[in-house]
């Protein structure tokens, strides 16, 4: 399989979490690429039309998207202990938690593309300020229910830890942990996975 | 259970529509609510904290979003034929197709943030250009591959119906069915079922 691939981005650590925590990695063939809102890049659009990574190319040559997508075939494809649950309580609660760290992640890029990407006589002050509220509204809830973080590594909580990386990586100086120390404590905890040590973004 | 929805927003009606072909609309209590990335609306961020829309009120209280959770987790309280198909090629393209309509969705909203929201002075064509291909290579990419549309209804199909319905909405101007004959019958004729009909957009 082929997996297209950015060093920054938080969506690609998800899919690279699970290759390895799935124990696909000698299956994957990672292609750097690199794409912007407003600067597409063809070779991924013809893959993803959305122009948008993590795109994987299966052994059958048919490219499959978006990262949840991508996860969940993944985690189909090995014996071992699953990732995303397989039914019931445990597997909307897993569900849910990716989609609250996708929407987190969703709203910090969007901040981002507003103050790295569009020129500065054209940014707009109440945009950033509502991504900003999104992002400080997801991490009280995970504060509130920092339990539903324990336990086994799933789809939910891996995605999560995701999440807070992307915050540290680019939005360092907004101090997401300051009067949450529960979400820090168990960020720092379940850091120590080798899976999660080897995909620290970069950029 | 407890919905909050918008008749505008084409995510609700992806889970509109799954109430109705699942047989739930009579346990679905649909509550109003208005949101907008700068005016957050406290009662949806208090059940949801990213403010958005669809948000469900399970039975037993607990909040499940977004909506392909939501669609997924309502598709599992009926015992007619599933939207979601169980595993298998059929999985990944039913939700390899909703992952690229929901795209194609999440383009269409943020060009018209950046028209019908953002005050003009601070408009980027770029910004709006860049969104818009992501559309039309979405749209030719189904216009390609229409093939994969046909059959029984699935989460995959009934969401590439919503993100045309949406176009038709919000961008009728941009006549998305020029050049794309295929996808126009399609659309026409999976429009006759009653779900799709009961749920056309309105603003």
């Amino acid at each position: 399989m082929k997996l297209y691939v950015s060093s920054a981005s938080p969506y690609v650590r998800k899919v690279s979490i699970v290759v390895r925590e799935a124990g696909l990695a000698a299956r994957i063939e990672e292609v750097v690429a690199s794409v912007s809102p407003v600067a597409p890049n063809e070779q991924v659009s013809r893959d993803n039309p959305l122009g948008k990574l993590p795109v994987l190319i299966a052994d059958d040559g048919s490219a499959i998207y978006d990262s949840p997508v991508i996860c969940e075939y993944l985690d189909s494809l090995h014996s071992g202990r699953k990732l995303f649950p397989a039914a019931g309580p445990a597997r909307w609660t897993a569900l849910k938690l990716q989609a609250l760290a996708d929407g987190l992640l969703d709203a910090a890029l969007l901040a981002r593309y507003e103050t790295a990407l569009r020129p500065e006589r054209l940014r707009w002050p109440e945009w950033i300020a509502g991504q900003k509220l999104k992002i400080a509204d997801a991490l009280d809830a995970l504060e509130r229910d920092v339990d539903l973080l324990g336990g086994d590594l799933t789809i939910g909580n891996l995605s999560v830890a995701c999440a807070l990386g992307y915050l540290d990586f680019r939005f360092a100086d907004d101090a997401w942990r300051t009067g949450r120390p529960k979400l820090d404590a168990w960020l720092a905890e379940v850091s120590k996975r080798e899976s999660l040590q080897a995909t620290i973004p970069k950029g």
